[in-house]
């Protein structure tokens, strides 16, 4: 495998700054670090009374939804137009791929319309990459959550809200709970946990939805919520994707809820102070009480919120670091050509 | 019943400003006539060769249909554009609901994304008020129809077309003709017209399209056209909606149109100078004949035109109201702050 | 048939200038020049980092669409995106026509929204002229495609794109191979490359893929591909609609591919300068061969490029035309009024 094939490769320019947005692996602290304070910073635009900043004017965003998802085109349809980007909606379920055109010839085609920035969704691990690589060198791609791989927005917004809570990462004990195998949600908070330098990562779910190779997860693994939950900071429910279980060796929905539901009751076997996380959409009395979701100790809301930030600052970072690109790519043109002369 | 429920209360503000616009029942002639004249003055917009006014520049509007309508739709796209907003359109039946996140919970949602006003369509009376009252605090939310209780920007670009044509409502005789039974279109023009001082309403239908309570209508009933229409002023055709009457006893579409359809002969039993309107689309030949809907004392062109007129005032009025409202909590919440310090 | 409906009239102002893109018919060498000066100066605004002008800003561009096309309706958003429009997305085939409205009325609702341009795209040939000759005198019409008829926009990209390559019209020998019987593509190019000045033009086809009167095409007819490539400047491929040609007396796909697709082999009949171009989407292996289409000789990306700065073009100049007009029409109606005075 090529050098320039592997993910931090491919996602950074020379200058290390942020061109494509596709993966946690291989990014480091500082790089993640960045992301965090300048998504802080875009915290006080949606608080103005005109929530716009000018950073993206006259560029072409768009929103190429190969798996439908209403909540998540909506957060970036709004970090893109909140930067003045100008944004194209494709839902890909309805369009010219019907007509038997190649993936890569619709790519080849919306990128010779002088698109900037491709936002992806794909029920496909691994397709965002796969644009990135082979496709494109003029445009920005930004993963919004691929088959069972990655979720990286998703999860540099859970990490601004745990740093808004608990200023800081060192010595948090942090607990994802649930539908584990799953989620590219849990295995990008795991690399983002791990990197900006979490004490400890659990997982606690049944072997069920537990991956094969639990080893290789970076976290302790738990099958009791009550040793699990046990004084941690954080708790981080997931999702129960019904839509993807069917079949399944689950216990029922009842018996999930009774195992590792997060009730009033379980809550209180973390820290007093510890915060409730949920990527959302909730399932109310599956995987979360009604009380503890909207309790004190959630903060749910903020996430959505922070996703707002988050994809603000990806985006727009993500932007600069093609510009740069750009500009030296040009001026090496420019070079060569006098050089010629 | 809490006083703070009562429409008027949750539509204004202390200072009586509109913050939401779900109902013309509890509004006064004097803020009826703000929101005419507001929309007076929106009308020279629509002529301007740059039809744009940055008055809700930097502020998101989310179009909430939850029952399919292009038209509507639009007219609310356009007003907000026209006013220099970002508009993002989530049409609910495709959307996350489908994954079983509660309404109340996609609504926080939608709020946490920094949202400023919410523009609701439903097909259960009372949604647009529930959602005023239960969820949200700083979301301004509008009523673009809801199931058969109000449509109360429809009514308004009425009124805006009665007082264009006729100058003011003192003395006017209207007639409100067809299906007031599921008529939400007819309740918000009785309301208005009644507030705004008509002389006279009268509905104009056959018993099995009328309410069984025509008392509380607030109008005259008349089953008979020729004595309804008789020395009217205004004469409003409603929509047959035929995919509402399935099962009803009711006349054909013939017999209607024979008994009830507007043609030049039952024109001719108004006052010469009497207008005729129709909130559309139109049924030709079921409810109006081509003549009378073409032909020159029709003004349901106008309608359409005062329609984006009247949603820019009620868009910019409520996001007025709201602001004024945010900004005295901002500052009892920091008089609150200092007296504890 | 009166002189004021030739297609040519109700195209242009009285000072010669665009109102409405409905068919190059009629259209001169002039004007066709213009278009692509025009277009070359837009080609740059793609280029700049902010990829926008102010020369629609504050006029409603409506995306009138009885027929899906997301390709064609991408580049139309972003081209009246890129000139400040504001943009209305209408999907026919899941709008109001559906409540039994007539195209006439809802047509006349846009129009009375203050839609200042409708872009049409419709299986039906001649249903732009139709609106733009019954309908509207204040909103210019530009024709995305209506049936076998016409599609003005991508001959004129096409023609830019030759333009680009070949400096000039003049001398050029251009095949255009495929299924001419069923493409509005192919009979707008034909109309362009005469008017421009092309020295000839051929279509390579199948007597089954013809039109009955192929003497009215206005181009050499050629059934063999070696005869019909020999020493040409520029190929089009047309795409094969296999939608359209159920039940057709019709080769194989396979046969189709080795008598008329595109390879390296046949692409060696013609001049080795000769560009290759193609409308998009590709069938590869179907009408050209992945060689070809990726070749040094390919110019088909160029195309689409070139399909924003001409669309972009084309919505100024009409814009400017109806302009024109309406200051026209209004000085009249100023000099009626005083001469009643």
């Amino acid at each position: 495998m090529n050098d320039s094939f592997r993910p931090k490769q491919i996602q950074l320019n020379r200058y290390g700054q942020l061109k494509h947005f596709l993966t946690l692996d291989g990014l480091d602290k500082l790089l993640l670090t960045e992301i965090l304070d300048t998504a802080d910073s875009f915290i006080e635009v949606g608080e103005r009374s005109i929530k716009k900043v000018p950073l993206l004017r006259g560029k072409t965003v768009v929103n190429l939804f190969f798996e439908a998802s209403t909540r998540t085109r909506s957060t970036f349809e709004l970090a893109a137009k909140r930067l003045s980007a100008d944004v194209l909606n494709i839902n890909i379920s309805t369009s010219a791929t019907s007509k038997g055109e190649s993936l890569s010839d619709m790519l080849q085609n919306l990128e010779a319309m002088a698109s900037d920035m491709f936002v992806v969704r794909h029920a496909q691990s691994g397709a965002p990459h796969f644009i990135a690589s082979a496709v494109t060198p003029q445009v920005s791609i930004i993963n919004a959550g691929d088959g069972r791989h990655a979720h990286p927005t998703q999860a540099m917004l859970d990490m601004l809200t745990i740093r808004q809570h608990k200023g800081q990462f060192d010595g948090l004990v942090v607990a994802i709970v649930g539908d584990i195998l799953h989620s590219r949600v849990a295995r990008s908070q795991i690399q983002a946990l791990r990197t900006l330098g979490a004490a400890e990562v659990r997982v606690v779910a049944p072997n069920t939805l537990l991956p094969s190779d639990t080893d290789a997860l970076g976290a302790r693994v738990y099958n009791d919520a009550r040793a699990g939950l046990r004084d941690v900071d954080v708790i981080v429910m997931l999702r129960l994707q019904k839509e993807r279980m069917e079949g399944a060796l689950l216990p029922s929905e009842n018996e999930f809820y009774r195992l590792y539901g997060l009730t009033d009751e379980k809550l209180g076997w973390a820290k007093p102070d510890a915060i409730v996380m949920h990527p959302g959409p909730i399932n109310r009395g599956v995987e979360i009480a009604s009380s503890v979701a909207d309790g004190s100790q959630s903060v749910i809301l903020n996430q959505v919120t922070n996703g707002i930030a988050v994809r603000m600052a990806v985006m727009s970072m993500a932007m600069g670091g093609m510009t740069v690109e750009k500009n030296e790519l040009a001026s090496t043109q420019a070079e060569l050509t006098a050089n010629v002369r």
